[in-house]
Order: structure tokens, then C-alpha cells, then sequence
């Protein structure tokens, strides 16, 4: 369903990243140099010109660096992207209703064109995406949410996930199935503005940066949202709220402007070509402005709120429950995984069999697509009371809803109920796309059939002062959008993002509140969608501290962090290097003074450490030892005897030669019995070396906590910095470490686990002041008389399973 | 002018906190164990009845603690404090007017009343201020942007400072000098609730959690704006931008949450006293939704906003520059502190003189308050075209800007110029008030005066395609306010803050523009106003990175950073200490294992360091050697001889009596020659001891920065975790101590000050990969001989001058 992330590619992709950066910057030095001395060597006559054209060339460069040509370049770049993409999709769709309409003359042939069009064009999705870039399938949300956490998931910021992505999305939009173009949009763009930084590294120096491109990508995210629904202020809120644990107010500007200048263009794309007369709201709503509803109706609009609480996070539990259920049942999970294709074909069949217009989908409006059901469902007249039939023919779309038989309030709820898990069920398709759209559109149905119940109940309007001002479902539209799509996602942003789509922010207070509701109970329930799908992919992510979150303060990280850190010691010699890779899955160890003074000098990436022994004992060192033995071998022969010299040195050097032949063709060891005792003996020796750590990367100021620091403040400095472990120290003295892992078993409640001490019931009681001086006059005394010291920490051997994941 | 920030006071405060806090704790915990005690101790037959009242008691302190109910209460609370100001005021303003237009018959009597009304009220406020809390003064958003970083201003959160605000401010405001309430209504938001807070921990515990109380303030930051001008969704983002450096988006819904409950209460008020009809916009517009502004007019939109950005850069500067005049001018300096009313009482009779409107405020409607002129600029109508006589009738207020003689556009000119460098001037008063309203009005007059422009020019519109659509004015003004008011603030936010003033979003993307443009015009010229305010009182900041930040990348820490820095040893006696003490006067030391070996343990403050050493050579254990050395003196001589015995004994014992008796009473050295060199021996001895840390608080963990870390980085990171010093370690050792003042000056590029190694020009070009590893190898070698190194780092005279800011 969804693809996996593995965090040897992570590893992989930072050392080659940094590589090329390394690489990069050495070839840039060498240009320049070059370009000096081509200055300074043909001083003949058009030296001037050649000075003047290098400046020149210089000045661009530098101009080049600067940030808001980059934006300006990243808006122009999805604006057009988006526009194209719309206009495809529009044209897919379209093709669909031409061919419905051309074959009216038979039901069949009809639900043959209406079905098998769907399915072509999500299973060529579906493919085209496997087989180019898996990266490039769903959202993309999540994977922004954790890149722009600090951890590299290279693969998804490449051309090919691009171009899988974009072509991917239009098939999959086309097919007309119930899903959204926001999720994917984020992502893309954040490729547009890898791929765009990538290219304008070659012109200067300033875009290997690593921090400045992460604030790129989330100006990036940004304009995603911001030309999708043409809603620059929204874009760069929703973005804020999804992707950011902590933002910098200072990257605010790059945000607006890059996304102000995308939605203009994207506008202004839409008047060039004539579908528009000047610059308006994608979605605009034409609400009476003098008295746009009325007090007494707010109860109506928190009732919204909070039913779209309950049902944001049902759909959230919904879509988990799908994914799980399919991956579950291994024989559904090995008969799909054979044919991946099948099930994406087999869930369009049965979505677009529901929809098909004569069938089931005249109950529920099954001809229009996303677009034009929400237009309609914003409209500003009233069904209920003036019916639909009378007024409703001269907009064609809006006919859809009525039906002879039934009611207007049964195909509402009708709709609802069906596209409830039909996206649901849609947005697990392995296809590029998102589930905003979907969810907002149920969310106007929803809000509408609330505000038609009130029209039918109150035809007069609910205000008593004589004037007659009839309730607008078309408001309680907007409001039931924004509380749904709000609590789907656990965002407030989607209030701003409603205003900037509909072109009218008179309804602002119902809103809010209905939003506000909305996310206060979905909060409660369920994870947002994106941690929901973070948690399935099983994404190095650390969770929210929740709502009322203030026992968190009480508990401090000596109560959640493991005390048996493994750890090497600046003196150590190979042998204990070898044991501790051995026992120990830790990606980093902390390299310390010595075991009695456990001072912590640094931390060391395993793989550094395992250069190091390999190092030692690989075959370079082994080969000249050999040779040297010879040598040596040789030498006491000449002196021993004369006579039997020859035979033993001739004997002797076949067998080095036989030796070396061996590990240079076969690489396996061969020992030839006079050999084998020595290679043994070497070994050991060289494992009881000291270890030279001169030439190994040492970090050398890994992030320290104390053990009072709450894990309130533990979790902020995480998310701030995007840590993944840190060590926790007392005066200079390493006695544990604290990881994710931990971090996220503390927030998540279960701190009983194994390696992890649970912190006693009355622990918040504790006086902070005295306790926590003896405490460092404890650890000034085992400073003091260091040699005299006994027991020494950390010699245990800790549990296996706790340090996986660090 | 403005209060000054002492350093000793946030010392002090921070210390007083402490206390506070400890006391309390204890406090509810005996309070606690004696509601147990209690339930234990009567099992009578009201056993259960008992139980159960404690354990409602206990539900009810618990919820008390949930953050939604503090929100709720402050909200409430915050919307009442609104209403009633704005209430007062208005009752103010209309007495004025009243007055005014009671005595229509005398021109002397009435401009009597037109400028005696104001000079009262503002020398009430400015008295009443400064008598109660003269931390009420100014708008107070740049001590809540101080207080939000981590320092404690204490004095700025307290009743009084509560009391002064929000009567200095009615008072202020009534007296219709163009001065703004939302810069004050952050700060009164934010006493409410640290007042709440305090209220609130007599319940629970849970209010005294110093990361909670930010972010509660964080969210009263937002309640402030957002009741100001029943502009939620602005408020949260208007408070973010100004305050806050880094935000922290699970923070978010607090500030959604109470910033709408707010500004619901704020406008119910209004619906339940009459004055509105139903829930809407505080300046409502009517503009046409169907198409609000032409392709072809974004130049013009263009061209305010970059307008803007200079006027808002010039607003800024003029306002520092009357600041600094009037400091500098030591002549009227001296008079003003002498007759501290006489400033703000010559101030307001200037600006009333000017506006009087018989006089020359006919020329610049001086007869409309600041709400009025604003109501009148935003009007849909346009006032060139159709002239304003004969329409202007049926509504009072625009009749202030018609005039007989005068052209509307030279009304316009004159009243923008006027209010230009009132508002400026007006702001320097000492009372409590903001300078957003003003400006805000100036921007929209700005903005008027183009679109008027405009609408005269092209008189039917600029759309080509046959329909009419005239240009709106009013839009133009929208526009101007936004943008205006952006580029003096540095905000994007403001542009929200117009949709919800206005109630409408129609004109989103020119508004967008011209603030995008209005910021990046007066970013690159002037710091935002609070930036200002807060480099004029000198609190203690860190100025942002700018636009163009990127050869930020390149500064490194080492480069920066300070290299002799003070320490101590963990062996050393308290000689070393003494003369640290006195040769420095940096507020924490670093605290080293051994000269030689340099491995960083934490840091202590000097006060502890202080009481360290005044515990040694204290009158205690001094009273106590004096004792003792009499004793010794009274064996020796009773083993001596048995003649004299008596008589020296008791010469001795008087000698030691009046001694003590000296010190005792006088408290001064009457050495007794006997005693004078003993005692100066013995301090000598006292001296050569070593120190005793273990009643002494050390951090743990100071922050440490390794050399390489970029400036950026670095500024990040004291920003993120409000740092004041970070000690510069590499592999353990302590080699240099980077401080706030170091950084500011590498901000403000000013990196060639003493003490401070400026970088190579070629610096970027270094290869980092190489030499990096090289540098950590010969640490390593340090390290390793650590005996055999001669020279120490760290040993000689550092320069005085630079520690002093640690």
C-alpha cells in the first residue's frame, strides 16, 4: 500500500550528499581560480573587456543567490505546473462526459464507457507511478512533515518522482475518482524547489546550504497549497500547521511571498485564457453582506463543528483501519502484492459502478464531478424551501440533486454517507493524491444539509426585529467544509483557506467556531491523517505533546532515559572497539575520557568506527605482515643453516605467493598450516592495539541534557533542533542517553516498558532545590576521588532490544 | 522618554520568581497532606458525605487546570476590558464634542474647550502613569517581545502595571490625540493573564510552570490584537509575527482558540447593546464582489506598496529621531525631567492647535476622530468623480472632507502630511499607547488619495471589453492601510487584519502585493518600529538576520567567538577564585577539570561564586579562628608560666572580647596589634585552601557550540532556546565562549571590534572537509599529552572590556 522507509537509505543518502557537496565546492574553488588567472595572464588589449564581462558574470551570480529570485522563479514554475495540470484534468474529465453523453442510446454501453475510462487511467497511474518512482505515491505530507524534521529521505526529492508525480496526479484526478491534488501539490512543489536549487547550484555556491534549503522546502510547501486553491495566506498557514513542529517567524516572508506570487500567476493564467474576467476567488460565493446570519443560528453552526469533529476522526480511523485490514490478511495482502494493479482497478470498478448516473448514482448526484458539486453546494439560494426543480434549470449542474422520487434532504445524506468511505477507501489506492478535497467537499454536503434542515424549520429566517432575513445554507456550506476538512487534517488554517476559496469572509466567527470544535474533538480521538500515515509507513517521526498535556511537565528525563550507554573510551584498544559493535546496533557511540571518568568527549558514527577496525585488520595490513613475516622467516633461514636454506626459502615465499594469489582471486582464506597459527597470533595482537582515532569524524559537541530537564523541554528541544538522540550528562560525566524512541514511549503514555524506569506516583512533589544540589555535590565527589572508585557505570551488558532504534 | 531596563532588576526578579515558587510548592503540598489527614481523621458518620465533597473539590482543581478554561476565562475577560475601554472612550469623544459644539457662539471659548479637553487628559494619564507604574508607558509590545525571548521583566506584569494601563490608556485615547489601543491591548492582555495565572495557582499547581506561562502569554498576546479590532485569525498572526521568533504551532490553537472566544464576547457586547444588528465587521465595507479591481490597476497597487514601505521607513526613523532629539538635547532634557507633565501637556496643545476645525483643521477634517476618518476613507463611493457636495449629505462624517475652496485631493495631501508627523510625535508621549491605528489611518488616506487618483483619471474604468466597471476608491484605500501599516510593523499579517476589519476579502491578491512590496521596501531600510522602541531602551535583544542573509552561511563560530575565556578549576583554591572575581565581571564561569586538561564540567554564577568565597572569609568562621587561636594562646601560656598567667589571660580574653565586640557593634577593623597579623596570616591560609563546590549550584550542561557551527546556525539556536552565552567545546576541551554581544555584532557587521578575530576574505573557500578532521586530530594529540604541553590556553590577561555583557 504504502512504500517503506528504511534508514540505511537515509544513511546512505546523507554520506553521498555530503560528498557531492565536498566535491561540489572544490571544483567551484578550482573555477575560480582559473578565471583569475586567465585575468592576470593575457593582459593584451581586450583585457578590460574581459574584466568587465567577468564582473558582469560575477554580479549575475551573486544576484542569482539571492532568495527571492529563487521564489519568484519556484511560484512562476507551480503556477504553470498547476495550471497545466488543471487543464488536463479538466480535459480528462471532459472526455468522460462526451463519451457518457455519446452513448445514450444504450444504458450498457454507456455504464461499459462510464466504468472502463476510471479504471484505464487509475491502473496506468497506478503503474506508471510503481514503476518510475513508488516514492511517488500518496500525499507526499507526511514525507515533507519528516524532511523537513531534519531526516533525509533523498528519494523523494528526485526528477523521476517528479515527473511519476505530476503525470501520476493528472491520470488519477482525470479518472474523476473522489481524490485531492493539495496532498501531492505540496509535494511537488518541494521537488520543484529541490530540483530548481539543484539547478541553480551550478551558477553559484549559496545553494548547498543545507539549512537554507530546508527553509526553502517549507516556503516550498507553501506555494503548494497556495496555487492549488489559489489561496496565497491559507497555503502558507495550512503548510505551517502540517509540516512544522516549530517555525521561524523570519521565513515567514518567503512563505507569502513565493505563494502570493504562484496564486497571482495561477490567476492570472485563467484571465489570459478568457475563463475568467480579472482576478477572483476559485469557489466565489455570492452571500448577502449586510446581515450575513444570525446570532441565535451559532448554535446550529457549533453542532457542525463538533459532528465534524466525530466524523473527521472516524474517517481518519477509517482510512487506517482499510490499510491495515489489506495488510493484514496475508492472503489478500500476497494475492495483491502479485498483481499490483488489480486492486486499484478493483476499487475504481466499484466507486465509479456506485456513481454511474442511471444506476445508484442518481441518488447522490453521481454526474458531477468534485468541482461541480461543491459550486453547487456553495450556492447562496435555498433548496429545501423554493425546490429545486422550478429554479434549478437554468444553472445545469444543480439539477443533479434533484431527483422525482426523493427528497432533496435523502440525496444529501445519501452523498454524504457514500462518498464517506468511498475517499476513504479511494485515498489507499497506491496513486499521487490527497484526501483534502474529498473531505471538504463531504463537509459542504454535510453543512449544507444542516442549513437546509434550518431553512425548512425557520422558512422565515430566525430574527425578530421585524425585517425578514432567511437563513443561507450556503453559509452553513462554508462552515461544514472548513470544520471537516479541519479536523481531518488537525489544522485551523482550513477556516482561511475556506475565505480565500470562496472569495467572502462574512461568516468568519461561525467558522472559527465550528473549526475550532471541530479540531478540539478530532484532537481527542484519532491522530491527524498525516500522523496517521506517518505511523503506517512507519516514518522516523516524534509525536505531539496532546492537548492537555501538563502531567508532562512532571516528568523528567532521568525517569525515561537508559542508563547502560554503550560507550568507548579514548584509550581503548581494538578489541573492546569490536566487542562494542558486536553487542550493539547503535547508529552513534559516545566516546568518553575513560571508564572511570566517564567524561563525554564526543559521539562516533558506527560506521566510522568500523572503517577504523577494518582498518586494522583488513587485508593491506594483513598482506604486509605476511610479507614481513617472510622476510623475517627468510633472514633466520640464511642464518641458520646454508644447506637447507634454499628449499625452506623457496617453500616458504610459494607459500606467501600461493597465500597472496588466494586472497587476491578467490578473496577466502586459504591458511597454509605454517601460516595459519601466526595470521591468529597478528590478530590478537592488533586487536590489543590502542586505537589511533586521528583519522576518524569525531562529533564534537553531541547535544547534552541534564536528568531534571521535564520532558516538556526534552520534546521542544528535539522537535527544534531535529534530534535524534542526546546524552545526558552531569558535570561532564555521561550517565545516560535519551532517543526518540524513549522520548516517544514517554509521550505515549507506555513508560513501563522494558530498560525504561517508571517514575514514582508522588514524584511531582519532590523539592527541585535540595535534592538536585546533593545531587551534583555527589557527582563532584566521584570526580574528586576518581581513583579510588570501585564499581564503574555502564559496565553492564545492557538489553539488546532498547537500542535499536538509536 | 521610555523606561530603561536595568539588569540587576531581572536578576533580581528571576531570583524572587524562584523563591516564589519553591514557597508555593511546599505550600500545596502540606495543604494537600492535610486534606488526607483530615479525611482520615473524622470516620464519623458524615465519612462518606466528606469524601465525596473532596473529591468534587478535586475534579473541579483538576479541570481549573485544563488550559481551555484559562483561555476561556481570558478571552472573556479580555473582550469585557475591550468593550468598556472602547465604551469609555467613545463617551469621551462625544463630551468633547458636545462641548465643542455647545459653544458654537464664541470662537475664543471654543477653542478653549477643543484644546484644554485633551492637554487635561493627557496630563492625567501621563501623571497617573508615572505615579502608579511607569512600565505602563509606551505601546508594550517590545517588552512582551523581550519577556517571550526568556528574560524577566518582572515589574511589566504585575496589578499595578494593570491598573495604569488600562485607565492611562481610556484616558489617552479619549482625549482623540491619533494614538492606537493595540499596541496596549497586548500588554493588558498579557497582565491579564499572568493576574489570571497568579489567581489561578491558588487552585492547582499547574500555573506555576515557567514554559506554560509562555505560552499562555503567547496566546494573550493574540487575545490582545484580536479583541482590539474582533480580528481573530489576524491576531494570532499579527502577535506571531511581532513577538515571536520562533513559534511553536502546537501553540496555535491556544491563540485560534482565545482570540476567537474573544472577539465573539467583544462583538455580542455590541449585538447586546444595540449598536449592531448581528455579528459583522468593526468597518464594514460594501464594495462589489463580481469584479473588484482590474488586471490593468495592479501598478497602481504596485506603486503603494513600495510608497508605503518608504513612508513606513521614514515613520520610523522620525519617531526614534524626536527620541533621541529630545534625549540628546540635555538643556530641554533637563527642564522636561524636572516638570515631567509639561512634554505630553505642550505635545497635545500642538496637535489639538493644529486640528482645531475652525482653524486649519478645516483643511485636514480635524473635526473627525480617528474611527470616523476611517469609516469615511473606506466608503465605496468615489469622491473626485461624482464631487462630494451633493452626495456627501446623507451621512455627517464625509462632509469633513469636503471644503469650499479646496480640492478633496489637497485635503487628502495636507491631512496624510499632518498626521504623518503628529502620529510620529504623538507616540513619544509618556502615556500608554499604540501607533498601529494612527498609521493604519494614514495608510488608508495614502490609499485613497490614489485611488481617487486614479478614478479621475480614468473616469469609466479601465476594462476594455465593453462593460463599465468604475475603480473603486475604497478598495485603494484597503490596500493603502494594509500596506502602511506593514512596512512600520515589518508584518504580512496585516493584510489579514484588513479582511477582517472589512469583512471583505475581495481585494486579497492587490492587498497581498503591496504589503509583500511595503515590507520588503522598509525592511532593507529601517528596523520595524518595535525593533526600534527596543534598541532605544535597550532591552536585551537579538536583531534578526535579514533579507539577503546569505553570507551569513560563511561567519563560523570560531571566528566570532571569544577566546580568553575566564573558568575556574575544579582544583583550584580560593585565591584563583578571588582574583577572578575581581578582574572580571561576567555573570556565569565556566567551570574546567584542570588547567591543563580544559574539559568543560558547567558553569556557576558569580553570585555563588561570591557567597563561596564570603563563606570562607566570613565573620562566622573568622569570629570562630579568633576563638579558637585565644584558646591555643591560653594553653600556651598556662603551660608557659603560672605567675603571669592570670594577667595575660585576662588581657587576651579582653583583647578577643572587644574584638568581637568591635565587630559586633561597629562592624569595623580595630586590629589589635597582637591579633593584626594572625588574622592576616590566617586569610592568607584561607586563601591557599582548596574550594569546596559542594554547596554550590553548577549547570550540569551549558549549551556548547562546536567551532564550525555557522552563523546562521548559531543565531538559531539562540534564538530557539534563548540563550544569552554558549561555551565553544571541541572533543570536551573549552576553547572560547560566544555571547549575545558577540553575536550582535557579527549581525550588524561590525565583526572588527577588539577581541574579536575578523575572518579572511577568502574564508568561504576553505575546504571544511580536511581541515576540520585535522583540527579534531590534533586536539586528539592534546589530549593524549596532556602532561608534556607547556603552554596553557586560557592564561593570559584578557581584555576587561568584552566580558562585560556575559
Amino acid at each position: 500500500m504504502y512504500g517503506r522507509y528504511t534508514q540505511e537509505l537515509g544513511v546512505y543518502a546523507k554520506e553521498e550528499a555530503a560528498r557531492l557537496r565536498e566535491s561540489g565546492q572544490r571544483r567551484s574553488v578550482s573555477e575560480r581560480s582559473r578565471t583569475f588567472d586567465l585575468l592576470e595572464y593575457d593582459k593584451g588589449r581586450c583585457a578590460k573587456c574581459r574584466i568587465c564581462t567577468v564582473r558582469c558574470q560575477k554580479f549575475l551570480i551573486s544576484r542569482v543567490g539571492e532568495d527571492w529570485i529563487f521564489l519568484i522563479l519556484l511560484g512562476l514554475l507551480m503556477a504553470l505546473v498547476s495550471w497545466v495540470v488543471d487543464f488536463c484534468i479538466a480535459i480528462c474529465l471532459q472526455a468522460q462526459k462526451w463519451m457518457y453523453g455519446g452513448l445514450d442510446s444504450n444504458v450498457f454501453l454507456q455504464y461499459l464507457a462510464w466504468v472502463t475510462y476510471p479504471v484505464v487511467l487509475i491502473t496506468f497511474s497506478a503503474g506508471f507511478t510503481q514503476i518510475l518512482a513508488p516514492q511517488a505515491v500518496g500525499s507526499g505530507i507526511p514525507e515533507m512533515k519528516t524532511i523537513l524534521r531534519g531526516v533525509v529521505l533523498k528519494e523523494y526529492l528526485t526528477f523521476k518522482t517528479f515527473v511519476a508525480k505530476v503525470i501520476g496526479l493528472t491520470c488519477a484526478l482525470g479518472s474523476g475518482m473522489p481524490l485531492g491534488k493539495e496532498g501531492p501539490f505540496v509535494h511537488i512543489a518541494s521537488l520543484c524547489a529541490a530540483l530548481l536549487s539543484k539547478f541553480m547550484s551550478l551558477f553559484g555556491g549559496i545553494y548547498e546550504n543545507e539549512s537554507r534549503n530546508i527553509e526553502m522546502l517549507a516556503a516550498a510547501c507553501a506555494v503548494g497549497v497556495g496555487c492549488c486553491f489559489a489561496a496565497p495566506i491559507g497555503g502558507v498557514l495550512f503548510s505551517i500547521e502540517v509540516t512544522s513542529t516549530f517555525f521561524a517567524v523570519r521565513n515567514y516572508w518567503r512563505g507569502f511571498f513565493a505563494a502570493t506570487f504562484s496564486a497571482f500567476i495561477f490567476r492570472v493564467l485563467a484571465v489570459w485564457n478568457r475563463d475568467e474576467e480579472t482576478i477572483t476567488a476559485l469557489f466565489k460565493t455570492r452571500f448577502r453582506l449586510d446581515f450575513p446570519f444570525d446570532l441565535q443560528e451559532l448554535p446550529a453552526f457549533a453542532v457542525i463543528g463538533i459532528a465534524s469533529g466525530f466524523g473527521g476522526a472516524l474517517f481518519v480511523y477509517l482510512n487506517r483501519l482499510i490499510v491495515q485490514f489489506i495488510r493484514n490478511q496475508k492472503a489478500i495482502n500476497r494475492f495483491l502484492m502479485k498483481k499490483r494493479l488489480l486492486y486499484p482497478a478493483l476499487v475504481t470498478l466499484l466507486i465509479s459502478t456506485l456513481t454511474f448516473p442511471p444506476g445508484f448514482g442518481q441518488f447522490m448526484a453521481g454526474k458531477l464531478t468534485q468541482k461541480e458539486s461543491l459550486v453547487t453546494l456553495l450556492d447562496n439560494r435555498t433548496w429545501a424551501k423554493q425546490g429545486i426543480a422550478e429554479e434549478f434549470d437554468y444553472i445545469g449542474h444543480s439539477q443533479a440533486w434533484q431527483h422525482p422520487q426523493v427528497n432533496v434532504f435523502v440525496t444529501l445524506v445519501i452523498f454524504i454517507v457514500m462518498k464517506f468511505w468511498m475517499s476513504a477507501l479511494a485515498t489507499t489506492i497506491p496513486v499521487p493524491c490527497g484526501a483534502f478535497m474529498p473531505v471538504f467537499v463531504i463537509g459542504a454536503a454535510f453543512g449544507r444539509l444542516v442549513g437546509e434542515s434550518m431553512a425548512a424549520w425557520f422558512p422565515d429566517g430566525i430574527n425578530t426585529d421585524g425585517t425578514i432575513y432567511p437563513i443561507v445554507p450556503g453559509g452553513y456550506a462554508v462552515v461544514g467544509a472548513a470544520a471537516l476538512s479541519g479536523a481531518v487534517t488537525h489544522t485551523v488554517s482550513t477556516a482561511v483557506i475556506v475565505f480565500e476559496l470562496t472569495g467572502q469572509i462574512s461568516h468568519i466567527l461561525p467558522v472559527m467556531i465550528a473549526v475550532i470544535l471541530a479540531n478540539a474533538v478530532a484532537q481527542s480521538l484519532q491522530p491527524s491523517l498525516y500522523d496517521s500515515i506517518i505511523r503506517i509507513k512507519k516514518l522516523p517521526y516524534l509525536p505531539e505533546l496532546g492537548w492537555g498535556h501538563h502531567e508532562k511537565y512532571n516528568i523528567r528525563v532521568e525517569d525515561i532515559m537508559v542508563r547502560d550507554v554503550r560507550y568507548i573510551t579514548l584509550n581503548c584498544c581494538y578489541r573492546d572497539l569490536h566487542n562494542v559493535l558486536l553487542t550493539g546496533h547503535l547508529k552513534t557511540l559516545a566516546l568518553v575520557e575513560s571508564a572511570a571518568s566517564m567524561i563525554l568527549l564526543g559521539s562516533i558514527e558506527r560506521a566510522q568506527l568500523q572503517s577504523l577496525l577494518s582498518l586494522q585488520l583488513g587485508r593491506p595490513r594483513r598482506l604486509e605482515f605476511i610479507r614481513e613475516r617472510a622476510t623475517a622467516e627468510k633472514k633466520r633461514l640464511s642464518v641458520v643453516s646454508n644447506s637447507d636454506a634454499e628449499d625452506d626459502h623457496r617453500r616458504a615465499s610459494q607459500e606467501v605467493r600461493f597465500q597472496v594469489r588466494c586472497h587476491r582471486e578467490l578473496s577466502t582464506h586459504f591458511f597454509v598450516p605454517l601460516l595459519l597459527t601466526g595470521i591468529a597470533e597478528w590478530e590478537e595482537m592488533q586487536l590489543d592495539e590502542q586505537v589511533n582515532f586521528n583519522n576518524c569524524k569525531i562529533d564534537p559537541a553531541p547535544f547534552q541534557l541534564v536528568e531534571r530537564t521535564s520532558l516538556h523541554k526534552t520534546h521542544t528541544i528535539f522537535s527544534l533542533l531535529g534530534l535524534d538522540h542526546a546524552y545526558v550528562t552531569s558535570i561532564g560525566r555521561l550517565i545516560g542517553v535519551v532517543s526518540l524512541k524513549e522520548l516517544r514511549k514517554a509521550i505515549e503514555g507506555s513508560v513501563t516498558v522494558k530498560g525504561v524506569k517508571v517514575r514514582p506516583p508522588l514524584a511531582s512533589f519532590r523539592d527541585s532545590g535540595t535534592s538536585s544540589s546533593e545531587n551534583e555535590a555527589t557527582e563532584l565527589h566521584n570526580l574528586w576521588d576518581r581513583e579510588k572508585r570501585m564499581s564503574l557505570p555502564g559496565e553492564h551488558t545492557p538489553p539488546e532490544s532498547d537500542e535499536k532504534s538509536q
